[in-house]
């Protein structure tokens, strides 16, 4: 089953303790579709200048990406990012941020991408995730949106109804203590279902992801890795994971739930082992398996 | 088989964002006996002053700890810690700290506490604690020792030579990084594992903790508590309870280790669940096995 993934695709230009890359191929579509096409075709929705390479557009379309849906806009210049990480890899200090041709971003679907099932909305506005939501057709079976601190500080009303819309938000710990002012995890997850969500999962960056659904608790560890060379994407190769696996399953029980989250923390912690795509370009999904293998012994007792 | 406890009796005054208590029950090795002696015999090695109510010594006395080995110094005062945690509780600021009695503490074993199997070191420093250890007849089976910043900020060739002399250091995930300037998790464990230990265990507060052993990894998540009281006393009732359950069963495999943790987990999360040592009080093993069995539901999948 289809993906439809809305979100950016981008310039990044990156340092890192373990390194630095310019113009490196970047941004929230870019890294959901690479994961999400190891278990589902992925359909992108998005925007970039004239100055986007076709080999990048052609690699996407390698890996099974349908990339129609990316708009290539003339005179205009592709969303540019740069960020470093410090020593502590858990959050970027973003250094330059050149919005470009991101300015003009108005998702259009298509008239097939209306009809899809399978919904990824990306880290962009809330206020475009909603106009996305309102395009299709008929409410996709599952929709999954990922947001961020900034959102939560300037468009909060905007980020609580898009949680109250969709299946399931992503978050992590901190931006769920801000947008609820809950003090624990548990607190912020009953936050999450008391706003008509069944679903709620949050991301602990290197700690792993937990998920609280049909009143049941779940912990998936994060994979203990020893050197993480570039954060960047990781939470998009999650969510882009989640959705792709349960579109290729079609079950969106709780235990399958589980296994999504373990194959997502799977597929981001490849992410982080390169820079920017480096990583989700060489991976097979015999790769994914076999470190999901390794989370059941990770877990065991 | 007695599990010989060396550490800290205190009088601790608290705030939280749920409450205060002063002149509180506290103490390494307070409540790392309590956690101990729902599964083994704890036998504690500490001091007070003449201040200390004998109603705290029955009451240690009738959970089955053994208090003989507390002196009692005429002329001083209980060791006292006044500290606040703020809405972060992985953290105490400490307002206040009177030694009192603490200055004057050599530990001594007893005859029968020098032929023990199995030793616990309580948070205490290092000099302290090697010394306690060369008072043994022999080596015991198992040896387990807590440490702090404080001391790995002071006297770190000791903690090292103590992490080398024992079988298990207890640290937290920052204090790993402080004492080897490593940036990830598994550069510290592996830092410790070389160290000639054969068991790494990090814990990462209200995130579990985790084990590297035998060339395998563990992971074991932090108990989803919604309110946590008062932190105090966690990680000592964590490391009560690695000894007091590996004490009881006399198995060191990775597999047995792997539960052990599971348990301390489970005490720990009791623990932080009232203030002072009110919820370790009221708990039984029953209590603690229906937490150990929800950590299995926690993981599955």
């Amino acid at each position: 089953m289809e993906v439809v993934i809305v979100g950016t695709v981008a310039f990044d230009d990156l340092k890192t303790p373990f390194g630095e890359r310019e113009k490196a191929l970047g941004g929230s579509a870019t890294f959901a579709s690479l994961a999400c096409s190891l278990f589902s075709k992925a359909s992108i929705v998005s925007i970039v200048g004239e100055d986007f390479p076709k080999q990048h557009l052609d690699f996407l379309e390698s890996k099974g990406v349908d990339t129609k849906g990316i708009v290539v806009k003339k005179g205009s210049k592709t969303f540019h990012w740069k960020g470093e990480y410090g020593s502590d890899l858990n959050s970027a200090k973003t250094l330059q941020t050149d919005l470009n041709v991101l300015l003009e971003f108005k998702p259009v679907l298509s008239e097939k991408q209306r009809e899809s099932d399978f919904l990824f909305l990306g880290n962009i506005d809330p206020d475009l995730q909603l106009d996305v939501l309102s395009q299709m057709k008929k409410r996709p079976g599952l929709v999954v949106a990922d947001t961020m601190n900034l959102w939560i500080g300037i468009k909060r009303d905007k980020v609580l109804e898009v949680i109250k819309k969709v299946d399931v938000v992503l978050m992590n710990d901190a931006e769920a203590r801000q947008l609820f002012g809950t003090k624990s995890l548990v607190e912020s997850m009953k936050k999450i279902i008391e706003l008509d969500s069944k679903i709620a999962i949050i991301k602990q960056g290197e700690y792993g992801s937990v998920l609280f659904m049909d009143g049941k608790y779940f912990s998936c560890p994060g994979y203990p890795l020893e050197d993480i060379q570039d954060p960047t994407g990781a939470g998009d190769s999650f969510g882009g994971t989640l959705i792709g696996y349960l579109a290729k399953t079609k079950d969106f029980s709780e235990a399958n739930i589980r296994k999504a989250i373990v194959y997502a923390s799977a597929v981001a912690s490849f992410n982080v082992e390169g820079f920017s795509v480096e990583r989700l370009k060489e991976i097979s999904l015999a790769d994914v398996e076999a470190r999901f293998n390794e989370f059941r012994d990770f877990v065991k007792f």
